[in-house]
């Protein structure tokens, strides 16, 4: 998989479209995805509303899954640790790392920062999750 | 919480609002949450986004959490288990439950279903999860 | 599996022989598994150590998503949620039950109690897990 | 901490001497512990039981989440991705990470392996998991 199938695969996902997100860089054994900050994301107190980044988690590990395992894969299932609220930045960043890739299942984990425009960073949640080839 | 003053909170979330998420029931110990079925909630294959499963998870658990420690809580984290995919019904639906309530965490469980227009639900995903209590 | 079989398998598990780990339960969807309480299971601080629930929650979930897919599987992964310390008991029990069972994939839960004489119990942990059947 | 107070903890820890397990070292950011593979330690095909894996990520975790935090933690939880069967070796080995420290909760990561007496290392479990300071 290269940035440019990630990208289609992103583009062909409207839950992605609706939030905006983009892969911003694919290697062999990270992929990144964004999310630009805007108020349709927010919940009651102003921050970015945590779905937000559990979506990040759940997608960005499935990419990084699909490293190993190829696009036809299924998310197994994910672990999300909140460790700092998110809320002023230019964008959301999922910074996924494949762990371990078997014949049927691959583990990732990813870190989810609030990136402001002059590029400092921020670690708002990690995350390590699964994914399941698909069956023939 | 009384059924009111969750929806209040609901509808002070726009990304909530972005996805159409409504409360239908709150009792002393669940929560239920649902979201209309719709296209733009969709990935790649035409399956219900786990993005959208997962923000599900997130904001039921909470809000079981908040029936033992009151609404000023921080989600802490949570685990989602994918069983079985989302694509054709009227309204995805996550019963959250309150499982424990401390002086300062609280515990929930959710079941996440896909529910069709005559009521019938497959599970979709499970998934556990607890929040904190705001510190003063 | 019945419990005449589960309790076959936990027999053959020196690890679980070491804790003194019982299966006194199995039905269709449940299976209960106990272990002692004993001062060797105990922290510096002199609570059940962490690890003795984890074993719990791991042994009692893969043997939940037994009951589904047979007792050919592997442990996928779990989580569990620590809610109350346990310190004075006769017993810690782990009730496994099973929430989903697929063709390769079963999911389940538990609740980990500590348990007096009397049959008092109190809710120390809970958790979510699954299992993959193995591959021929 | 230093290893010396760490050791000493975990001296102090009935359920980590009755499995021989060993802190090899403490920096500002890591901890590493590790169990000696023996056949007590397995279930009924001869693999090391999941427990054990399971009791290394929940102590190295809360060891890393020590190094924020102090040694008056509470363990919140923990996630653990199984990847790959543990057997023949000298010992398991847990790598645990700091990854995120506030002033009530602590986030780390630990990679699971099991190590050959040649050095050789095979990536069995990942896990994450919080710690909580314990309240005055």
């Amino acid at each position: 998989m290269d940035l440019a199938e990630a990208q289609a695969v992103l583009e062909a996902q409207p839950f992605s479209r609706l939030i905006d997100a983009r892969i911003s860089a694919v290697t062999d054994e990270h992929v990144v995805l964004e999310v630009p900050v805007d108020d349709k994301l927010r919940q009651q107190y102003g921050l970015i509303h945590g779905g937000v980044l559990a979506y990040l988690a759940d997608n960005s590990l499935t990419y990084a899954a699909a490293l190993a395992l190829g696009t036809s894969v299924l998310t197994n299932g994910f672990t999300i640790d909140y460790v700092a609220a998110a809320r002023d930045g230019a964008c959301l960043r999922a910074t996924a790392s494949l762990m371990h890739g078997g014949r049927r299942k691959a583990t990732s984990r990813c870190e989810i920062e609030i990136v402001a425009a002059d590029g400092t960073a921020k670690l708002c949640a990690v995350a390590i999750g699964s994914a399941l080839r698909t069956e023939a």
